[in-house]
């Protein structure tokens, strides 16, 4: 049993780039290892994280509906302390002690853990919260879970573009102190708030570098002489437009090979998983070769829910050669193959193809009539006709419910044309069906004066979006930016993490700060100012507003930070702090401004990389690249072949009910659509070949057709079969 | 005479792409041809557009030290806007009617012409300017003329770039309306000065696009209710982070695309060039050759200031066969060979190799001591050492000039180690020494206490830079710098171009329109305010300085455009201009955002390309890109082959000095440094060659391969010789 059971952990583990030598090794250790690999683990790994986290919803500077006294969090702490403490012992067990030193994220995360136990009962014990800083550390036990991979890589990938990155920012923090240098000196043309000291000269020109304050910054020397401009605009020239873009060059750069360096040791890693499992799984007689028995039960420790059609089907689309047995060339597809999912070709074209023939000719010129160019042209001329002339206003014209009633009956005509099943396959009749259905209930609830419902009127533009299913290029944008989406989803928690932690600092040290009419020694204290001034002989409110960003609790430290993340003015809100606080405040925002800048570079760089290899993509294919049904690959299976393979599945194990799905239907599809995880990796892997240089791609190719050799020194007792199967 | 005429003209016409309709076709339109194309011609051409454009400086709204009275303006047009006629009629003679009517630029160019006439005419006899919008179509006169040929090369590449652009954009605006309509129904959260209605909505999510007025804009909702930030988070993501990245991205992709079209268009029409040339210089006896006699005479019509021995040199470089006559495919290297520079190879390895042997021994010694490691790692530590203290008093410590002293040591031991010539070709060493020098004067300057050179003493850190030529990265930036300084500076003019058309509406339309304390109705009437204040018993102006962000002379106006070119608070200007104008003057601002921002990113996207691309190619060949010497290829000249040539070149034209040369040098080194055009060409060659997909460069090739037909349907009439050389 441990034997095929480090097959299945070799096979998840070659999918995941985990390491090899993590292997359980005992049967004990393989306990522990099953324990902690389950859905279940994994949940609760999250949850804990997800706990520690939301915590700080509660603690000290609480949301105010939201505050807890401080024994139940810290109680609530504790707790799920406790769970990471024993979801580590679970990982001790199995890792071994000296694995387990070994690995550097688990030993990071012990230290974290033994910190914040520590605290949580000091906290427990006091009664009171003291500075806790270390929270900003929590993040550590969400990202260390199981689900959040991608947040892993995420983070990996921003600490690898760190050396390049922070060259050019030397680069440009020393054009800025030697432009510091120059406005200090010259003092008799800059001596404004802005230039005063040396201090001030530099934190002006970091503030400048993002624009915030450009005109404001300018202007005394402006008035004073006109050609001080010049100073501003070859900084702003060398600074922002220059520096600023090799800063992204350089990222983009780096990030690109990053991803190469990636897919290359997957694909490696991949390759020698594979290896491994056709060592252990090959029987001793046939040495070269896996039979379908070997390979189904294989199958179903590694994937037990899967169907045994599918499990036939995978196998013959492994065997390419159509030979007895699976040769370790075919074998090396096995990921690849995995990730496809089967389903029976239909025995007719359309849905209708069975009814009787006068209203199969009905539907069918329904179907031609649906399908024409004409029709779809037709209809988004309406689109754009009702689109341009819609208004937010209670009365609806005549014209709109004529074009909705359109809508509706187009809706209608191809559900019955396509087939419902075939019509709500693609995402774009998807869209277009529910935009009508709100519209409509939009309409009704117009029509019985129901308030809480206005808000559907309101997406009514949203109809215009019909318009943009006709151009190639918005399809194309529109499709990727729906591919792209679990990718910049894990790209925006990491930024997320990077904000808790930022939040959790920023409320331990500038808390309760800023409150209206705080900041009257500053240069912004205008903003702060909340008075009643009398104009005439009204009395009005003057407010600067700028108090609501705060750190006064965990929702406003977001936004506040959200607001320094988009940048402008974001140097009222530092300036507030700072002349509530001390000087040092300011190297809180700049960090902070420093740190978003790399992740924004990143997520600019991914989305370029993205969209250029896309496009360049779907220029090379010609075709468009998702047409509605994907691409098809055909796997034909002969009834012969199917009563034969039944014949040996009821031998092994009789009565297996899934097995009557092989009987009756001849053809089978295979269909792969392009969001699953092995296509994207297919496509990098092409886009890699592509893009690496003649002297790299020689290597990828090399690397692939040499197999790393086998980890395994010894030959395996393979005499007792190669998987128990009962 | 006219043929070898054409073929010269074939050859320069090869080199800048001209069309090959636009030939001369009989002595009439060669004699103009030939007027036309000169440097003093081109130089008078530059000059008049010029001169056109700077006429604004003077006209109506003019910068008050440069007015001239209407009649001195008018008359300067007038007479600059003849010339530009005369011009036309050369080129009309050259070119035939025919040709110039199907010219697109010159028709556009005499039409403005006629329209300017007109105008220039009308101001004359009415003694006052009236409202001449059409002053912005000035620039094409300066975009018309030869030397700015990079510039026209933007416009085009911009121009191509915008039908994709323009379908981001209008994804960009469709959201835009979509957020507009939601924040105007949502009225009861929503009802601040920003969203009061539906055009100002439209209006704030633009500027809010721009992030200029980021947390002001939801300030008001925000203090009514905390979850209003969603919107506006929901509308920055969206609109900022993705679609505008987007819009870089698809012109980064085009902008790719057009420069792979462009240099693959620039190699075929070079291609024919040399086929028409080749063509017309063999002889009747001899076509499938070139002599060394045909060449020469070609190169004397061609390059007439070149030396015979760099003709000679250049035939040989070409002739790699070694063969006695030239074949067609030695003559498509043509324009790669002609950009070469030859300089002979000294004798010895140093330039004090032939001083007395005592004297030779001292300075190898100096010279191996300079050229070490160790010697450079000492100056960069005393640099940092010396820089990190500095500071911009003028008190001068002690340890300063003793570094200063190195310094100037180090200089000196350089110079006699190197060789002054050695040491002066590496652009590194010539900065040292600038910086010397200047560290030197600003010593003295200090030291005589002079005051206007005070400036040479603040620019002391820029020793610092001194730093950066260690680091590998460093030296690939600051070099790449310098080489795409003259694409950038092309791009810079082109901006400019933009810039003054819009400054000429901008002054058209709004000069004198803002003053101090002018717009008090509008929101942003702070910002133009000019009172005295009274706080305690000081009295304090409270300037706005926003008025000085005006249209009132073109000078003022290229400093607003400037703002608004970096964004921040630019709708302060706007709004300001718009509170004293019509509603209809936010179009020209808001246009003028989306022209700049398409100027922009193809800037952006082109620094991008150049860095990646020299990234890449550094990487791939390892080895430094730029050593100091550059790549040198030596092509050997025997004693006897140059003594053969001598002879017949005596034959020919007997008593030319220049020859001397070839006699006592036995070996030439041709040597081509990185940045002349014909390098960075073929850069671009391997460049589009690798980047292509396979199929695109299979076409590339195939297009080597195949000549293109020649163009000449009959025989020419070589019998009189190829070129009627004396």
């Amino acid at each position: 049993i441990p034997i095929s059971n480090t097959t299945e952990h070799g096979g998840s583990e070659g999918e995941n780039n985990d390491k090899f030598f993590t292997h359980p090794r005992n049967p004990k250790a393989l306990a522990a290892y099953l324990f902690a690999h389950n859905h279940l683990f994994y949940m609760m790994e999250l949850l804990t994280g997800l706990l520690l986290m939301v915590l700080s919803l509660s603690e000290a500077p609480a949301v105010p509906s939201l505050r807890l006294d401080v024994y139940v969090h810290a109680t609530l702490e504790l707790l799920a302390l406790v769970m990471v403490a024993f979801e580590l012992c679970m990982k001790l067990r199995w890792l071994g002690f000296h694995t387990f030193i070994r690995h550097k994220r688990t030993m990071v995360k012990t230290c974290v853990l033994l910190l914040q136990f520590v605290e949580a009962i000091v906290v427990l014990i006091r009664q009171t919260s003291h500075l806790r800083v270390t929270r900003a550390l929590r993040p550590i036990f969400l990202v260390d879970c199981r689900y959040c991979g991608a947040v892993r890589r995420n983070l990996r990938q921003i600490f690898q573009s760190l050396p390049p990155f922070i060259d050019i920012l030397l680069l440009l923090l020393f054009f800025m102190v030697i432009f510091g240098t120059v406005s200090y000196c010259f003092v008799w043309l800059f001596s404004s708030q802005y230039f005063n000291t040396l201090e001030n000269s530099i934190v002006s020109l970091f503030v400048l570098l993002t624009t915030a304050n450009f005109p404001d910054v300018m202007m005394p020397a402006y008035s004073r002489n006109r050609w001080s401009c010049v100073f501003f605009i070859v900084y702003l020239s060398i600074e922002l437009y220059f520096i600023m873009n090799l800063l992204l060059a350089v990222v983009f750069d780096t990030f690109n090979g990053v991803e190469k360096m990636k897919f290359k040791s997957l694909m490696l890693h991949k390759r020698s998983a594979i290896d491994h499992a056709f060592q252990l799984l090959v029987s001793r007689q046939r040495p070269m070769g896996l039979s379908l028995k070997q390979f189904d039960g294989l199958m179903r420790f590694y994937r037990p829910r899967m169907s045994a059609r599918d499990r036939f089907l995978t196998y013959k689309a492994l065997n390419t050669a159509g030979a007895p047995m699976l040769s370790l060339d075919d074998f090396y597809k096995f990921y690849e193959v995995i990730g496809l999912k089967w389903k029976a070709r239909r025995s007719g074209e359309h849905w209708f193809d069975d009814l009787p023939h006068t209203t199969f000719l009905i539907f069918k010129g329904i179907n031609l009539l649906v399908k024409s160019k004409a029709f779809q042209y037709t209809m988004c001329k309406w689109t754009s006709i009702i689109s341009s002339g819609f208004s937010s206003s209670r009365i609806v014209p005549w014209s709109y419910i004529v074009f909705l009633t359109i809508y509706g009956v187009e809706v209608l005509l191809k559900v019955t044309g396509m087939g419902p099943l075939a019509y709500f396959s693609s995402g774009w009749n998807l869209f277009d069906f529910f935009v009508t259905v709100f519209a409509f209930l939009g309409l009704i609830a117009l029509a019985f004066d129901m308030e809480p419902f206005y808000f559907i009127v309101v997406l009514r533009p949203l109809q215009l979006l019909r318009l943009f299913k006709i151009k190639q290029r918005y399809r194309n944008v529109l499709d990727t930016m729906f591919e792209l989406f679990p990718r910049m989803a894990s790209l925006g928690l990491t930024l997320i993490i990077f904000y808790y932690s930022f939040a959790i600092v920023g409320m331990e040290f500038f808390a309760d700060v800023v409150y209206p009419n705080c900041c009257n020694t500053s240069t912004v204290a205008d903003s702060y100012r909340q008075i009643n001034v009398t104009i005439g002989n009204r009395t009005v409110l003057d407010e600067g507003y700028y108090y609501l960003n705060n750190f006064d609790n965990i929702l406003s430290s977001f936004v506040t930070l959200f607001e320094l993340t988009v940048v402008n003015n974001w140097y009222i809100t530092m300036e507030g702090v700072t002349s509530m606080t001390t000087h040092w405040s300011r190297l809180y925002f700049m960090t902070f401004y420093i740190v978003t800048m790399v992740v924004m570079t990143i997520i600019v760089a991914f989305i370029l990389d993205a969209f250029v290899f896309r496009m360049n993509y779907s220029r090379k294919n010609k075709e468009p690249l998702l047409d509605p049904e994907g691409k098809v690959f055909e796997a034909e299976v002969s009834r012969d072949e199917a009563l034969a393979t039944l014949e040996l599945y009821k031998q092994t194990c009789p009565g297996l009910s899934s097995l009557n799905s092989l009987q009756g239907t001849d053809t089978h599809t295979r269909s792969h659509s392009f969001t699953n995880l092995s296509q994207i990796q297919e496509w990098y892997a092409e886009y890699s070949r592509e893009n690496l240089p003649q002297s790299d791609r020689s290597l990828v190719e090399r690397e692939l057709e040499i197999p790393p050799p086998c980890p395994d020194p010894e030959p395996q007792p393979n005499s007792q079969g190669p998987l128990s199967i009962n």
